[in-house]
């Protein structure tokens, strides 16, 4: 026999990745998970269920429960911040639509995936529906849920988007990944076993699916959404007994292949259950594209600068991580979803109104003559140096003075996340325009105190109309 | 000024494809369409109503009937072959489904689209639903839906897949361009206009899925289904004003960027509505993978030679196209899924039971040793020169006997279509066992006169139970 150390002449072929996540799925309980991941499921819960009540009443929401009441049958599943019901699939796909709406939702910096929409939408319809009928999901059970579906959601996107593996950045990750994730919250959820979820992580996978080409449209948010409806769909679909093959992610011609030829499948399997993507998620202190945000960061304290008047501006020289101008190139959108995604405008409207909130993302400021004057002397350019969470800012003023800013790491970056405290106050601003003070407070502690909670439907009693 | 034979010297950049798409969808009439075209549309129909209610009994359609009920709504909208309602949504990916659990739907040779499916599907659950409540969908308005929803849809398969074009054949082409396809057909007969039709092209491209991982399981029936389902959901949002970019087709980040880096849409727009892919469109003698067919032609002539007995047989040689090795490699399937999609299994089974069927797709064949037997002495190799309804087969008898058999056509494909008469013994063996003979025949009936009905929802009511 060869000395223990060496390889045995002849490795075996690595199971389907799908049967390692199915295992991980499976054997993972609430208790196993480290109190930092606990107490993380708890904020990205709250922060996304103030961003679906928050985006209930804009256009695009409205829009979408218009459409869906086209074709969609009856059905009891509420929707958040609003007093619509509909089936369980077109439920959470409004409930993912409306947290994307303001794109104030939270994001996987790696990947730029927003990882929790999906899979909390999903999760939270299947819990409604009460899998079990002679017993609530609780908190903890939709908690659980929600860390399985992000760690495989972020996972993926991971191997997906990694260096070198080919992946088109065409493709919206949140829509390639999510369905995955929502598929194995809701699978975690209703109990399914070994072989249906196999199955379900796979019919997810072949629903993949979501161009960037949305961007700038209603169908930015409509895509996250989708992968709410997929993923729980596809639970729903194994539980029943539909058989999908289990090569469904790194097989032959499987989500890997067709995405990126060169994927390698050791990032969703290298120190799973262990390492913990959910500590690699952000939750975003602006409502716009993320990799807008160290550049809002660094004008917003341009702004606080006292030497600093937008009318005194001569011009702004933005260096910035590639994926700004890949993503959010737009100059002089001209109404609100084109906005959300154009670094232009964000970075005039920071100069000139010394704030970045949901009404700088809206006409008012987007049709503002000096906001809209001042995007014309921005000049952005690419530094392959940066990271996304960084941007250096020279400001020239018209009387000659140049003014330096560097951010080093933007605020909800994950070295610099946003505070509870932080949080509470996103929170609030999103939900009391919709549910008024009192029920956003009480869904703001509910919300809070999910961990000991024995029913996590409560959210949809605090949080509709 | 230049002569006019010359180009501008500074060509203007042409409109997104989607606005050519949208105005060809919304200036086409059935009186402006060829004869011809009027002729095949009846038989794309009546070929997919076949496959439907024939695949309305089979363990994938079941299944998927049980899963669904369990997300679902209550709808109103009926599944061929069966007497459970669904929303909309819902009963056009059933119908579609089952379509296609036999894997004997139509296909579009030169990208292997399987394009009535969803297409159809869609249609006929808007056409049920009556968009003008006062006034039925004619059989004319249901044919012209079809022929607009399938020539985008195989022109959008064209360009994705053409050589060079740089897609990767995992990707499951029906799922890419059939929701686009529904989309149009849905769009043109609830009336969207030019931009509503835009968005709805967007919708479903940002939609746009499928692995052929799937092939092998009940998944591969699912693909189609849900390209039904997405396409018909992108009309009915672009109808009530949900907007998608008009980008989604050639734009940057659109599908033809992502799918294929080197794709040119002139495959999308030459000689559009000129010349029509529903003339490329084969319908399938055999309830297998198209690959397969032109080895099973061979096979069935080598059985019906009298010197052939197929214990007799020592080895057969068969040279086929690349593609018939790309996705139907599959030795010694011990399943109908796996069958369905294995070269060697049919070509046993064409030898020893010298029929192709049905029944040759079932277990009792996938398990009869004689055809399991064979299969270890059939040695396919691939040989470029094979256009896809083309194979070379030598048989060795083992007593030293070379029986040599070249297919140019297949039967069913384009140069060797299948008769009228053959495509309604096709539809009788399919919807007898789920009808019974009479209802078989007056459904038959309809859809042979599909040109004169009035009310295309009539289907329904010969069709279901």
């Amino acid at each position: 026999m060869p000395p223990l150390s060496s390889p045995p002449p002849h490795t075996a072929k690595p199971v389907p990745i799908s049967h390692e996540i199915a295992d991980f799925v499976v054997r993972t309980t609430w208790a196993s998970l480290p109190e930092r991941i606990h107490a993380e499921s708890v904020r990205a819960l709250l922060n996304w269920v103030g961003c679906a009540v928050g985006g209930a009443n804009t256009a695009t929401v409205k829009t979408a429960i218009r459409g869906i009441a086209g074709f969609a049958g009856t059905g009891y599943a509420p929707v958040l911040g609003r007093s619509e019901r509909f089936d369980m699939a077109s439920a959470a796909l409004v409930n993912c639509l409306a947290s994307a709406a303001h794109t104030f939702d939270d994001t996987h910096l790696k990947t730029i995936t927003h990882p929790t929409g999906p899979v909390a939408a999903a999760a939270l319809a299947a819990g409604y529906a009460r899998p079990k009928p002679d017993k609530t999901v609780s908190g903890e059970d939709l908690l659980l849920a929600l860390v399985l579906g992000v760690e495989i959601e972020c996972r993926i996107s991971n191997a997906i988007v990694a260096e070198g593996a080919g992946a088109n950045l065409g493709w919206y990750i949140t829509g390639i990944s999510g369905g995955i994730g929502a598929a194995i919250a809701v699978g975690r959820l209703i109990g399914l076993d070994h072989d249906q979820l196999v199955s379900a992580i796979g019919l997810a996978a072949t629903q993949a699916c979501g161009l960037r080409a949305t961007h700038g449209s209603m169908a930015i948010a409509y895509v996250p959404g989708l992968a709410a409806r997929n993923g729980l769909t596809a639970a729903y679909m194994a539980a029943a007994g539909f058989r999908c093959s289990d090569g469904s992610i790194d097989g032959r011609n499987g989500l890997l292949q067709v995405m990126s030829p060169n994927a390698d499948p050791e990032h969703i399997r290298r120190a799973l259950g262990s390492e913990f993507e959910l500590l690699n998620n952000a939750y975003k202190p602006y409502p716009c594209g993320i990799v807008i945000h160290p550049a809002i960061d660094a004008c917003l304290e341009l702004a606080r600068n006292p030497l600093v008047r937008h009318t005194a501006i001569d011009r702004l020289d933005l260096r910035v991580h590639p994926d700004a101008l890949n993503l959010t190139w737009r100059k002089l959108p001209d109404n609100v979803l084109d906005a959300q995604v154009s670094l232009y405008h964000w970075v005039a409207a920071a100069l000139v109104h010394a704030r970045a909130g949901i009404e700088q993302g809206e006409l008012p400021c987007i049709q503002d003559p000096a906001v809209r004057a001042l995007q014309s002397r921005i000049f952005a350019v690419v530094d392959p140096a940066l990271a996304s969470d960084q941007t250096a800012a020279r400001l020239h003023l018209n009387n000659g003075q140049v003014i330096e800013v560097r951010v080093e790491h933007a605020s909800g970056s994950v070295a610099k996340p946003m505070s509870d405290a932080q949080l509470a106050a996103k929170f609030r601003a999103l939900a009391k325009p919709t549910l008024g003070e009192v029920r956003a407070e009480h869904l703001l502690q509910l919300c809070s105190n999910m961990r000991s909670v024995n029913d996590a439907a409560e959210v949809f009693r605090h949080g509709t109309l």
